[in-house]
């Protein structure tokens, strides 16, 4: 099992990324093609206290670096020796079982469509996230990948979604939901009516377990497994969550620091607090899968540390265990609406 | 001053209305107009402890009741007699300044954009929650009246927005920002494209202080005064948050319940904790003024408890006091856009 990894996408590249590749070198079985500057890579790795590159990794160098100001349409042609285009053709030439990159999320979404292409018949690749709630957690498709989306779209999202959700969450039949403004099957834009008759019938036809609308407020308490939507309403989804989470943690932060007795009170639970920090914490997860790509293609938070990238990699081997692209190739047929 | 009262709409009504009703009345110089089942509103009065209606009350009875399940678009003509129609009347009529309602947002939304009408040149009413940041807050508009929005809309809640936060923040020229994927001016549906274009010709003739595209992660730290966006984005965005603010208290609570030691650790902070479940808690905001309606009218939440909606009263009163309306109609000139 060989990871590919651009090693100089991200806030915290080219560090990070070295030090996260070196981690989950040494802490599992996997091998690590490290894809950036080479000199640079090399330095990093003398930094560690290695004086010559670590068992399992390997280096190939890329002469240029896709910026977030890049146009993420063509960033990949217009630098063909970046980091990230070189890492996704030798994923492409099956140099590697799985990709990872923490750079520009358009650029990763283009590149990987045009150099490793999507799963025939496949209409757009997804952003999954695995988001936590009361319950555990669920997956969300698509986050941010595709701003606007067909009903045939969400439709195959809802099937991606679903073969994800059985791999990681090891569900025989997950619940799929509509992300929805309330439960109503009337409820929605044109888009989401449009949605739900194509997931309704394909839950007739009983080959997606659709449970209905779903409010955002109950897909944290658990109301789904796979919460499908367009990758506008995703982020806003997404982004909303992250920003109550930091306004309580900095309310909290807040309070604790108010006087000796709240002192107190935050020493005491100091380790659940950093745990459930840590459960809310976007890096920890590691990383998010780009469904549909006919190769495993993993995108890592932008602000990815050293921990979230080893996390990732770790993350992009099972995903490429799970052989998700062959389970969606198998099963293409009824991923098409009765119009297609 | 007088506030109309639907007295039997929202999950605890009548009992927690008429109570609220009732303490709005004895804590302020408020008089209230209850409206609805009159035997049962003086049953609850007598509950409360009162041999009499209590001064500065008045009961005005009205048969029906306009439940969930009731089409919102109609409701208000089939049950004509409903407390919420009753009640919008009575407001339409000058009985009173200004109306709360803890029924049907869909019912009350047609409803008073028929009987009680819109400002003239306003498209379309939108609910306009006050939402809690790191900064203090903010004005969220649309959040969930209209699910699909023209640019020409969301540029008249850009500007309602702006009033509102005039009033009830007192800021001279409040920051707007058009929720969106992304800061960059190139971001989002066909619709934020649009609007953009619409809202940054407002900030060049000065007449809306627009800063631009915001996420909503970066609205919860501050970015903007008044966040623009359609009643469908809205509605998630409010829904997310909410959904994340409780999966958090109940892993806190969680982690409380573990031993004595975090027992203690509860214990030390319970004030604060108490006061920032309050901050968060949409009951003690009070209510959503519908703005662009000709004359006040305020949604309290569905489960508003007795203590939301004395409060929701007294923010009717200031909404009142605000003549947000007069305001509107004095502007309206310059909410048109270029293609009106």
């Amino acid at each position: 099992m060989k990871v590919i990894v651009d090693a100089m996408g991200g806030d915290n590249a080219p560090e990070a990324i070295v030090e996260g590749a070196v981690l989950a070198a040494q802490q599992s079985d996997i091998d690590v093609i490290l894809v950036g500057k080479g000199e640079q890579i090399l330095r990093i790795i003398e930094d560690l206290g290695f004086k010559d590159i670590p068992s399992k990794i390997e280096i190939v160098n890329a002469t240029q670096i896709i910026e977030i100001e890049d146009d993420p349409a063509n960033a990949f042609r217009t630098k063909s020796d970046s980091s990230m285009s070189v890492a996704l053709n030798l994923l492409s030439e099956g140099r590697g079982d799985a990709l990872i990159s923490a750079g520009s999320t358009g650029a990763l979404l283009s590149a990987a469509t045009l150099i490793v292409k999507r799963v025939r018949g496949i209409r757009r690749a997804a952003l999954a996230p695995f988001i936590p709630n009361t319950q555990g957690g669920f997956v969300l498709i698509d986050c941010g990948a595709n701003s606007e989306c067909t009903p045939e779209y969400l439709l195959q999202f809802a099937y991606m979604g679903t073969f994800y959700a059985q791999d990681i969450m090891k569900i025989k039949s997950p619940r799929v939901g509509l992300l929805n403004n309330g439960a109503e099957p009337t409820k929605g834009t044109p888009l989401q009516l449009a949605t739900y008759e194509l997931l309704d019938n394909a839950a007739k036809s009983k080959t997606l377990n659709f449970i209905g609308n779903v409010e955002a407020k109950e897909a944290m308490k658990g109301a789904c497994d796979v919460l499908v939507c367009d990758g506008f309403t995703g982020n806003i989804f997404l982004k909303s969550l992250e920003g109550m989470a930091s306004l309580i943690m900095s309310e909290l932060k807040g309070i604790y620091m108010q006087s000796a007795k709240t002192k107190l009170s935050a020493l005491l639970i100091r380790k659940n607090l950093s745990q459930l920090k840590e459960k809310l914490n976007p890096d920890a997860i590691g990383g998010t899968p780009l469904l549909g790509i006919s190769k495993p293609v993993i995108k890592a938070h932008g602000s990815s540390n050293a921990l979230a990238i080893k996390n990732a990699i770790i993350q992009a081997n099972s995903a490429a265990s799970a052989h998700i692209a062959a389970k969606l190739s198998e099963h293409i047929a009824r991923m098409k609406s009765a119009d297609d």
